[in-house]
C-alpha cells in the first residue's frame, strides 16, 4: 500500500481548476522574475510582501501601509508604480524592514487563484529558494502542486524547469501519477547543466524577451539555485518568511 | 524579415482558447488511441469516419446511416456502442467501404472544440500517419496549431511527443515562438529512439492504465511511425483521406 502523499504539476493557470487545491500545499513558481524576486526580498529583510493582484490595489495598498509599491505588466514596471520587478531592485539596504506590495502579470494572479481555490497551504518557489522549497516540501508531508504561473497561461520553459528540479529533488517522497511531473523531470534533467544555456538554444520566450530589456542578469540570477534561500509562506494576506 | 507561418503547440483542450484558430490548420492529435485509430480505419479503406461528442449521438447517426459504433469512456467499449477505440479491430476485411462513427473521451472532443472555434481546416495526427501530417503542413504553407487532445485536459506524454516528432520534421519551415513546441522537440529528441521505452520508463499515466487493459501491442503500434500513412481531413461532418 502506498500511503506517500501525492504531487502533480499544473503547467499553467488555466490547468490549475484540475487539481484538488483545497487537500494540497500549492507551491507557487513565477521563476521569471516575481517569485525570484519574492524570495530575494524576503532574504534581504523585507518584512512582508503583500502580493495582489492589481495596479490600483498595488497603489491603495502601499498608500494605506507606506509600503514599496512595485509591479510590472508585460514585463516593465506599471504606470503608478515605483519599482519593479527585478531582484536587484531590492538590496537589504533598500529593502530591509519595509513591506513590498507587488502585482506581477503572472505570478501575483495565480496566487490569487490559489487562495481562491482554498489551497490548504502557499508558497512560492524559484530557483534562489529551490533548497527551502524541497526541504518544506519533504518535512511537512503533505499533498503538493506545483503551480507553474507561466505566461498569460501558455506554457513556458523556465516553471516547468523548476517545477522538475523540485521533482528530481524530492519524488521518492511522493507519489507522482502524472505526467506534467514526468515530463518536467525530463527537461530539467536534460537543462541542468546549464539552465541558462538551454534557455538560449532552446528560444524560450521568456529569454527573448527579457534579453530584448537587457536583462541578462537577471536572468542568469533567476536560474541559480539557493542565491536566497528562505520560504515564502502566505499568511493572512502577507508573504513572510517561515523559518526552516 | 519573416514571412514563414507560425506554429503554436496547445498541451491540453483547456489551453486550445490561448490560440487563433480560425486563421489556422488544427491538428488534432489523441495518440493513444482515436487518431491513430482514425489513420488506421482510412488506410484500410474506410469510406469516412464521423467523429462524434456523445454516446447518444454516435448511436443515433449510426442507426440513421447504419454505420460502425464505435468508442469509448475510459478506455473501455461505451455502454451501447459495438466497437472500441483499437486500430487492430478496424482490418481492412471488416472496415473497407464502411462508416465509422466514433466517440471518445478526448480526441473527438477536441475535434468538436477546434469546430466550433472556427478553425481554418481540421486534420488529425498520429504516429501511423506522421510522414502525411507533415508533407501536408509543409505543403500549404499555412499556421498551424498542433492541438494535443490530453487526458481529461490533463497534458500528456504521448501527445507531446507526437508534437515534437511533427516540429522536429517541419519546423525550417516556421516561425516558432511557442515553449510548448520547444519543449515538446526537446522531450521528442530525448526518447525517439525509443518511444514505447520512455512511456515505460518516465511512468506515462496512458502507458500504465492501458498495460493494466491488456493493451501492450496497441501502444507500440501507436507509437510506431507511418503504418497507415494517410491524411484524415474533416470535411462537412466526416473525416476522409486526402489525396497526397
Amino acid at each position: 500500500m502506498n500511503n506517500k502523499p501525492t504531487l502533480f504539476t499544473s503547467l499553467s493557470p488555466a490547468l490549475l481548476h484540475l487539481y484538488d487545491l483545497s487537500n494540497s500545499i500549492v507551491v507557487i513558481i513565477d521563476v521569471l522574475r516575481a517569485t525570484s524576486t519574492i524570495a530575494t526580498a524576503l532574504y534581504n529583510g523585507a518584512k512582508s510582501i503583500i502580493p495582489v493582484d492589481s495596479v490600483t490595489r498595488c497603489i491603495e495598498i502601499g498608500k494605506q501601509i507606506d509600503g514599496i509599491t512595485a509591479g510590472e505588466r508585460d514585463g516593465k514596471v506599471a504606470e503608478g508604480l515605483i519599482y519593479g520587478n527585478s531582484p536587484f531592485e531590492y538590496p537589504r539596504d533598500f529593502i530591509e524592514g519595509k513591506t513590498l506590495v507587488l502585482t506581477t502579470t503572472n505570478g501575483t494572479r495565480l496566487l490569487q487563484m490559489a487562495l481562491d481555490k482554498g489551497a490548504k497551504e502557499i508558497i512560492t518557489g524559484s530557483f534562489p529558494n529551490l533548497s527551502a522549497v524541497c526541504e518544506h516540501l519533504m518535512e511537512v508531508k503533505q499533498n503538493v502542486i506545483l503551480g507553474c504561473a507561466a505566461w498569460k497561461d501558455r506554457v513556458n520553459m523556465e516553471d516547468m524547469l523548476f517545477a522538475g528540479a523540485v521533482i528530481s529533488t524530492i519524488k521518492n517522497n511522493f507519489s507522482v501519477n502524472c505526467d506534467s511531473s514526468h515530463l518536467s523531470v525530463t527537461i530539467y534533467k536534460k537543462a541542468e547543466k546549464d539552465l541558462f544555456g538551454f534557455m538560449k538554444k532552446n528560444d524560450a520566450s521568456h529569454y527573448h524577451r527579457l534579453m530584448g530589456f537587457g536583462l541578462e542578469k537577471d536572468i542568469r540570477y533567476c536560474l541559480t539555485p539557493d542565491g536566497a534561500n528562505v520560504l515564502p509562506i502566505y499568511d493572512e494576506g502577507k508573504l513572510l518568511i517561515k523559518s526552516l
